[in-house]
């Protein structure tokens, strides 16, 4: 049976990171809410199921609902060889992915530093304090660790955990091409300075499935609803 | 071997919900950043671990070191029967303990909207704004969404997880603590709008462990450095 994953048709938004394990997995999967219909059975499922997920993105599989995407590319990575079968290995795929979601929240706070619930427009002033920060401390200090793990792995590889590819090396990539879109300046500048962070990101990229996907129309373009927005105004 | 927790040894911070699950669970740790040196150990372990922690708090177990409280409490609570043993059980659990944390960083941000690297008094303009959305859409929203999952329990135990309290109990406990600290007129309002949650609250405070450990020295009052901070211009 395929997957159904729910979330929002028109950005890459957290459920990419779900999207890029999926095809990276050659898994049978339907984007529920890309269907006819489908945002409609998504805000159902949210308001009438035992399990509800406070937010998109969810899977379904079968009659297991998964919200938070990290759980979710836990649960993937398991079944689908994307993360180590020794559980300490797990559990630190598990501890990378959660810091990477750390950072994409940060991500999405500097243009809604104020409110999820308010316009870009009325936060702007707010938002450009926020980037400035955003650029000059935290880009640097998520990046140094990412690069730091790679150095670290005992393998080699290139890759942030063991001998081989794992959803946190798809999580990252899908981090740093959010970075060059939002930031296109701080993020070639900050790439320079973490060359195995960029060498995994050109690797990733070249991966015959998820070459497909990105040039795809599954793939949607980054725009700005999402949570890697272009605003020039907060790139430095 | 006693577990060895590693966080700031002067606030509760995101640390108090790794300490509940502990002493919830009658298991040996040593505090390490409370005994002497214990800060420069910590430092140390994040500098040069083959894994290491991006921040505190992180948990030795022998060899191993996890850090992101979401992980250590899922390994913590698959060891000491703070969570139900079967997979999908496991994952909701996993998946509510993702939304507290995020509903923590917040939180935290109400008095940090800007950068974590600035004072609040450096951005207290914008931590008025940004909590101010936060007791209007954020509290109820969030708050709403556990009372619904007590409300949906099968077991109808008053606990959020099956029969039997587990690990986001306690979690869930600890935030309306930091609530009823940081905004003591909003949290006592949402509160009573939240019988359930509220019920659950009391219950977690009178179980004999927690009750010994709230009294203890053990736990470190809240204060004006940790994540929930009671500056009063913050409360409605």
């Amino acid at each position: 049976m395929a997957y159904e994953l729910y979330y929002w048709p028109t950005i890459q938004g957290r459920g990419e990171f779900v999207r890029l394990a999926l095809e990276e997995a050659g898994a049978d999967y339907i984007d529920v809410a890309r269907e006819a219909e489908g945002i409609a059975v998504m805000m159902r499922m949210m308001d009438h199921a035992e399990h509800p997920p406070f937010a998109p993105p969810f899977l379904k599989d079968g009659e297991t609902i998964i919200g938070q995407t990290a759980a979710i590319l836990l649960y993937l990575g398991a079944r689908h060889d994307l993360a180590p079968k020794d559980p300490a290995g797990g559990l630190w795929t598990n501890q990378i992915q959660l810091t990477i979601a750390d950072f994409v929240s940060e991500a999405h706070d500097t243009h809604h530093p104020i409110g999820v619930e308010l316009y870009y427009e009325d936060q702007k002033e707010e938002a450009l304090r926020r980037s400035a920060e955003f650029r000059k401390s935290r880009i640097p200090k998520f990046l140094d660790w990412f690069e730091t793990i790679i150095a670290r792995n005992p393998t080699d590889s290139g890759y942030l955990v063991g001998g081989t590819l794992t959803y946190v090396d798809l999580s990252l990539f899908q981090v740093v091409e959010g970075l060059l879109y939002a930031f296109p300046k701080t993020a070639k500048r900050a790439l320079k300075a973490s060359p195995k962070v960029s060498a995994l990101h050109e690797a990733v990229a070249e991966r015959p499935r998820i070459r497909a996907y990105l040039e795809s129309p599954r793939r949607i373009p980054f725009n700005e609803e999402g949570i890697f927005r272009r605003y020039p105004e907060l790139d430095g």
